[in-house]
């Protein structure tokens, strides 16, 4: 846990700021089952709570009551029967004493609690719940169907203008997840051999973070298809000649988390195709990189790199005419068919939960829902200092979506279909980092992880 | 998968066995949203519906139409969409065939096929939901609250006693599961040393697993505080005079689980005080063990192992009096709180999701759910061949439970307080091994893995 204070201080500022009366609702995560009831995933607190309280027990839920400055845990106490099992722990109470709360209460208080303030009409605030078990609890707490959850806008906006300044000491958290993250790609590379499998790898990648005591921040991508965007299939053998792909990251016991990715041939040495195209992934990443700073939306920056792209396409004959009208076209998306990047924090999509339209978007410059490829941009809005968020430009060669578009003459004045489609089995490279926004410009963060066809080329040579 | 005979053959024979009429459905598992809806964790499919359709994809389910004598999958093909992000995957049609099951339907129609059969009152038989996704959608399904599931005991019934009786492909798989746990045993016995974190061993053996594409059949224990019978805690340094505790097991790609315990000391050798310990727990080990065979009821063959316990406990001096009269008064409950073993296959407590009282136990002799100890006897009805079972006693000293009941002065006449409150933090000695019952006796499974005091310090000097 970070201070007391830090949370205490936490959650003041969100009483401050939040434009609502009545009493603000955050409910804990549980040990969610996997094949029967008492055989359950590892323990993962919702990230919120985490913020404002900090503690990591499942089954607990928090109330902050705007009208009568309270602040109260719900949770109980173990039984002896849980002691037997498993063991004395530190209490409930003192648990909340570090987070600077004072009164804690039983579980089944809360709902007593909520009938009484809803009794006299005083209004709930409570953030989306995406746990089914979570679901049935509000469902129950506030006597509403689960098809007619309405989150509180006022609470998820406070929350979001909170969490998506970093403190310095989350900083410092996201840097410790990516110097472990690092260990991870770097054993990766070591191990991108022909015949290895790519469960293996991501067996042992696992393994990096486990034995620093984090957990994979999301389900690792390690694939020598990575024209596959969320591929987790990881029974591959990695073969001379191709690409391999690694998207991960790891959290750390605090549940900050760093997103990652590096693409590198299986073989020592990069082929002339592979090192051109990686290039050109190079080149987007690094003049993205470039714009980075306080103030720039990063609508922009994700323009940006498109053109950078098609700019590097156009080159290697994949694309012709000129890269701004392609990017303004939509052509690029035959190659770059997602987003930029995203906020990251707490979790790896940061407050992804909370909902897009609040944390990279505004009410006034929305999402556009609709385009094929910047539809899957999470983050466009303008940036502050104090964003973290990942860089994470890539070119992808989608068979289906190739087939599909040259039968229809998609943008075949920005295409030269003939050549791609030599391409369709190429897979994909993707190169990621995590930045801080500063007023004038960004912080890399975590160790510097090679990144260059030499580094990496040398790298493999050596290791 | 099995082959298609395999699948077929089983729904035909729960066709045949199942004493009712209606509709038997079969909900799949999901993939749980760990911190937001697209971070999900490791999809496990539900072990019923593997066995009887061995389809590993989310969002699926099943019906059985006993009265149309008709089998259906309902599940939904990838969208272009999705194939872009996910790659084109076997279609569900594809993967129905390799089950045997013809007819597949949109997810979507699964309500509708349900209302309609409804609305002519038929029944619909379905299994206790575990995890909240499928409680909401049952009770979206049938029309009742999530309190008023009415789970069919006819279905319950006709699955354990077919899933109960493992066919020779399933002891295959046991024994592979076993094959790879082994080896997470015996590194974790190399990596047992002081200075060591738990979470390293954990961290290791979970790649040991990985390595062989299996996944933890459930969370390691591994522990210097083997007193804590589910202790999931791992931050302690292993230290010099402690004994380690490490129940842990895997479960093979197709879903067969392995739960193996050994126990043994940091350092290269056990003290005396530990050997001693240990050899009662191995003592009683041995006595269950020769006792398993068909007809035999398991909850006798655990009295045998607490009888054997509380006989060595008495020739050390933790308790005295005689041994026999001690179990049944259950005196033997202050070192061992906990039952002999349960059911394995495709649950690690196979079926537990099912119903302790279908699986463990029989209507004429059920559980005792009241009593201390043998309340947590998971498994007590009478064996058959074709059973696969754990054994597992052990001595747990649990300084609250000793404090507790010195006060209460329990079980005085059996207890020397004395003695056991010196004892009150040397911890835990579990030994864990899995069964297959056979008509005359037992068949242990997997490779032996060394077990006595020899062989574990034999292994710990060379190693």
């Amino acid at each position: 846990m970070f201070s007391t204070d830090t949370y205490k201080r936490r959650r003041e500022v969100l009483q401050q700021n939040i434009q609502a009366k009545g009493i603000l609702l955050f409910l804990g995560n549980i040990e969610n089952p996997i094949n029967f009831a008492d055989n359950a995933s590892h323990f993962r607190q919702d990230s919120t709570f985490l913020y404002y309280f900090g503690i990591q027990q499942p089954h607990l839920a928090a109330i902050i009551d705007l009208d009568e400055n309270k602040t109260i845990v719900f949770g109980d106490e173990m039984s002896m029967d849980a002691i037997v099992w498993m063991g004395r722990q530190e209490t409930l109470k003192e648990k909340c004493e570090k987070a600077g709360v004072v009164e804690t209460r039983a579980y089944a208080d809360l709902a007593i609690y909520l009938a009484t303030a809803m009794s006299v009409k005083r209004n709930i605030h409570y953030l989306p719940p995406y746990q089914s078990f979570n679901k049935i609890l509000l469902s129950e707490l506030l006597h509403i169907s689960i098809v007619d959850f309405k989150p509180s806008v006022p609470m998820i906006q406070a929350i979001v203008a909170q969490r998506e300044i970093k403190e310095a000491q989350e900083i410092l958290q996201i840097e410790e997840a990516l110097k472990v993250s690092n260990q991870m790609h770097l054993l990766a590379m070591r191990m991108a051999k022909p015949g290895v499998k790519e469960y293996e790898i991501v067996s042992a990648i696992q393994n990096v973070a486990g034995s620093h005591n984090c957990e994979l921040a999301y389900n690792s991508i390690v694939t020598i298809n990575g024209g596959i965007l969320h591929n987790h299939y990881k029974m591959n053998t990695l073969q001379s000649g191709k690409l391999l792909l690694n998207d991960s990251g790891c959290e750390t016991p605090m549940g900050y988390a760093s997103d990652l990715t590096r693409t590198y041939p299986v073989d020592k040495t990069f082929t002339p195709e592979q090192r051109d195209l990686y290039n050109v992934v190079l080149n987007s990443f690094e003049g993205a990189k470039a714009e980075l700073k306080a103030g720039v939306k990063y609508k922009n920056v994700h323009l940006k790199a498109c053109e950078i792209l098609a700019e590097g396409l156009i080159d290697l004959g994949f694309m012709k005419g000129n890269a701004q009208d392609a990017v303004a076209n939509h052509a690029h998306t035959m190659f770059f068919q997602c987003g930029l990047g995203h906020m990251m924090g707490l979790d790896v999509h940061d407050m992804e939960d909370l909902g897009e339209q609040y944390v990279g978007y505004t009410a006034e410059d929305p999402k556009n829902t609709k385009q094929f490829g910047i539809k899957s941009l999470r983050l466009g809005k303008e940036l502050k200092a104090g964003h973290v968020l990942t860089v994470e430009p890539g070119i992808y060669f989608i068979p289906e979506l190739i087939e599909m578009w040259e039968a229809e003459k998609k943008y075949a004045e920005f295409i030269n279909y003939d050549k791609v489609k030599q391409f369709a089995h190429f897979g994909g490279i993707r190169i990621e980092d995590n930045f801080l926004i500063k007023e004038d410009g960004y912080q890399y963060l975590g160790p510097e992880l090679i990144r260059t066809v030499a580094e990496i080329e040398d790298y493999k040579a050596n290791n």
